[in-house]
């Protein structure tokens, strides 16, 4: 398998995190989302993926070479063709609620604060730099602390996430921190989700998976 | 089951054509969005989704009333509990495909045309109308070009983005188009899209999940 990505993507992050904690080997095409103009919107990229975002994971099937996009898409897909090392527990409730956990971060905190929708704000709209920071602390924070009272009042939170292992939505939490981190937001209010943030980088699946240590990471 | 939602919130609109397709009955409960400082907002409801979003869905499971958030974790849940009229494809590169169709829209351009963001550009950022709509329009375009894209290029896209059943990704394109309509966006530039919504809507269960036909609408 080959992932097009990007060291510091949140959504690249997440997919080496769940291929790590699966023990699957891939290659690493690295994808610069700043330099020349953006990699992504190259013709050759977007022949991959016309939604000119990373990751892209390439694998085979009967001999062609499939390109699957969006990080949760790419987790599931791994999930189903690779079940040991599950990342979603049996239990069809138990399911949803991971797959919730993971989404809150995916849909309602991550866009909100991607590299594309940021440069929109400093460019397009005129925001200044300390607007452009606030935007993305309040939106990053208002996502996180639901999520910490969500865990908080659920007895099916554990060492991690969803009892006491690894799940998706580790693999969506762990690159959102770090996120939040580089934008030094306050993350005192959340500490359930630094508790487990911190079980999750003890592992050697999240660590090898962190930006610092991809190959392209600068 | 019950479904919490409004009437023009996009993720409760999929939830409801989910259910139509797979033609589960449940009993539909209003939160409205703007009304008393915003519904979703209130104790009650933050005790079923400290989320603060809509839809939940109340179903119950051994006696107990469990709620569900995330409208896409929600989809899943039905199509793992209720496989019948199955909303992914059994192939799994297929169901990647129609996963990673589904959350273009609802990672890559529902966040960003969320009642709330819009509020926070016009309120707190202080744009006007017009930045709010040029905002919307260039979000919406971006992510419905792409897909067009996408769904132009694929030898699995059908009389739907998926062959000629519907699917996850029709949940999704639906009411994604319902808004840019709102939002007057010029839909010309993305015709496969209109084709598979038209033939989406001539089908009862997209028409009956339209926001006119909820009983909360206005």
């Amino acid at each position: 398998m080959k992932l097009y990505g990007y060291f510091r993507s949140s959504a690249s992050y997440r997919v080496r995190i769940a291929l790590n904690l699966k023990g699957l080997a891939y290659d690493s095409v690295a994808v610069h989302l700043v330099k020349n103009g953006g990699e992504q919107l190259s013709a050759s990229f977007r022949a991959l993926n016309p939604e000119a975002l990373v990751p892209a994971l390439v694998d085979e099937h009967e001999g062609n070479e499939m390109a699957l996009s969006q990080s949760l898409a790419i987790i599931e897909y791994l999930e189903e063709k690779y079940p040991a090392s599950p990342l979603l527990p049996k239990n069809l409730l138990d399911r949803a609620h991971v797959r919730a956990l993971a989404l809150a971060i995916a849909c309602d905190v991550h866009p909100l604060s991607n590299l594309r929708v940021l440069k929109y704000l400093t460019g397009t709209l005129g925001m200044s730099e300390e607007q452009k920071n606030t935007w993305y602390q309040h939106w990053c924070m208002t996502g996180l602390r639901a999520l910490e009272e969500k865990i908080a009042a659920d007895p099916r939170s554990g060492k991690f996430c969803y009892g006491d292992t690894p799940t998706l939505a580790d693999c969506c939490l762990v690159p959102q921190i770090y996120n939040a981190q580089r934008f030094k937001c306050d993350l005192s209010s959340v500490p359930q989700l630094m508790r487990i943030h911190q079980n999750c980088m003890d592992l050697a699946a999240f660590d090898l998976a962190a930006p610092a240590n991809q190959a392209d990471a600068e």
